[in-house]
């Protein structure tokens, strides 16, 4: 009999071409998790991540869940899973769930962090996982600015050319950015969804506020424009990290 | 005319055979400074670091000097010197100094940083910067073991075998062990000179109090002993990292 297990997963995302398996590209994180996982079970493993991250975007709380016909204690799930891993992607907690648990259908909502470091010079200890902005940034406007994005919007504006959804109207339940140690600011995002790239043209928006390229009124503007040719630059991927995902 | 520098270097040791140019081993951190030096100055230059650290140590505050014929404003010089390192070497900081400035000789004084992350599993975050104990340390233990060992003593019993040195008295001004961010526990020593390995020996003898294969009572025995045999294991390099190096 199948036994359902959802899992929590770390990942430094540095080397890999993201979450999902796909035709043509590098490796992936789902792809060496199904490998660990196929291992163990010793008969193919499918699992489903919370979110499809991209290509360069690490994870400190990625959530999944796949169906295991082997009988094992779920205490010994993430450490037989970190066992056959490689170092850059960790398994922290396993449980076991309903059989109809699904990790990115019953999500009810994500918190990703993006990592700036805004200092002269980059940090080798954490320059894999932060942005490093050289100029002095504008802390107070960029806060200002971010409350403007909390809510129910549409986000078109913010969604990388390109890509097909239905609809670009998307829930912020709030953004707090704030310092954090060692000259590092964060941006604390958490929502329902997010389109293509939205968190990353949302960083590169409110760091060009930060170094004066775009003003607090030009904010509601951007936004009510839908046009991503307004919004600001897509900052680069090593500083996103999703956080958490969570359920009820 | 030749000018004295002073530079503040930090560095991820991980993939490195140490600070010291040494025949028959790989790349070292001293050949990549002198390489990139050498290219702004157009002529060889020597540089000498305060603490030659070993193969796979870090630093965030290591010190250096040398002489450059070039003139090139001082501010400059990080710059400049960024942009010919990799990204695993970063210059934080340039002085001129007076031309009899010797960054190891004048050295008053070191401080060291060896990192433990005490949790069930690893970090990707850290992993490369921390020595991952998987079992529940005994802060108080390992605190009140670390207080003895401050002072002057004969620490001989903290050396590496095989290493010659006239005396193997030092002195540890401090050493602070308590709990930082994460479950890291951080084990901060200060002291005038240290024996070759004798910081990570420290470290290795205080885990094994934390675990409580060695008591609090042996430590004197262990110190007054003089018998490397008696100490703990050489925790691995990865954990440590110094932290800085003082100046009259």
């Amino acid at each position: 009999m199948e036994q359902n297990y959802k899992i929590i997963v770390e990942y430094d995302g540095s080397n890999y071409s993201g979450w999902q398996i796909q035709k043509n590209t590098g490796q992936t994180i789902q792809q060496k998790l199904e490998n660990a996982l196929t291992k163990i079970n010793k008969k193919r493993v499918q699992i489903t991540g919370a979110g499809r991250t991209d290509a360069g975007v690490h994870a400190a709380g990625q959530s999944a869940n796949f169906f295991l016909d082997v009988d094992i204690p779920v205490k010994k799930i993430p450490i037989a899973l970190n066992t056959e891993l490689p170092a850059d992607i960790i398994c922290k907690k396993a449980e076991k769930v309903d059989q109809d648990f699904h990790a990115r259908y019953d999500a009810r909502g994500k918190k990703y962090r993006y990592r700036l470091l805004n200092s002269n010079f980059n940090s080798v200890f954490v320059r894999n996982f932060v942005y490093n902005v050289y100029k002095k940034l504008d802390l107070k406007a960029m806060q200002s600015a971010a409350k403007i994005f909390e809510g129910s919007h549409d986000f078109a504006s913010f969604c990388a050319a390109g890509s097909s959804v239905e609809s670009t109207v998307r829930e912020i339940y709030s953004i707090d950015l704030y310092p954090a140690d060692n000259g590092e600011i964060w941006i604390d995002v958490m929502g329902n969804g997010f389109l293509y790239n939205m968190i990353r043209i949302l960083a590169g928006t409110l760091i060009e506020t930060g170094l004066g390229k775009k003003t607090l009124s030009e904010m509601e503007y951007i936004l009510q424009s839908c046009d991503r040719n307004n919004a600001g630059f897509t900052a680069p991927a090593q500083g996103l990290t999703l956080m958490k995902v969570f359920y009820n």
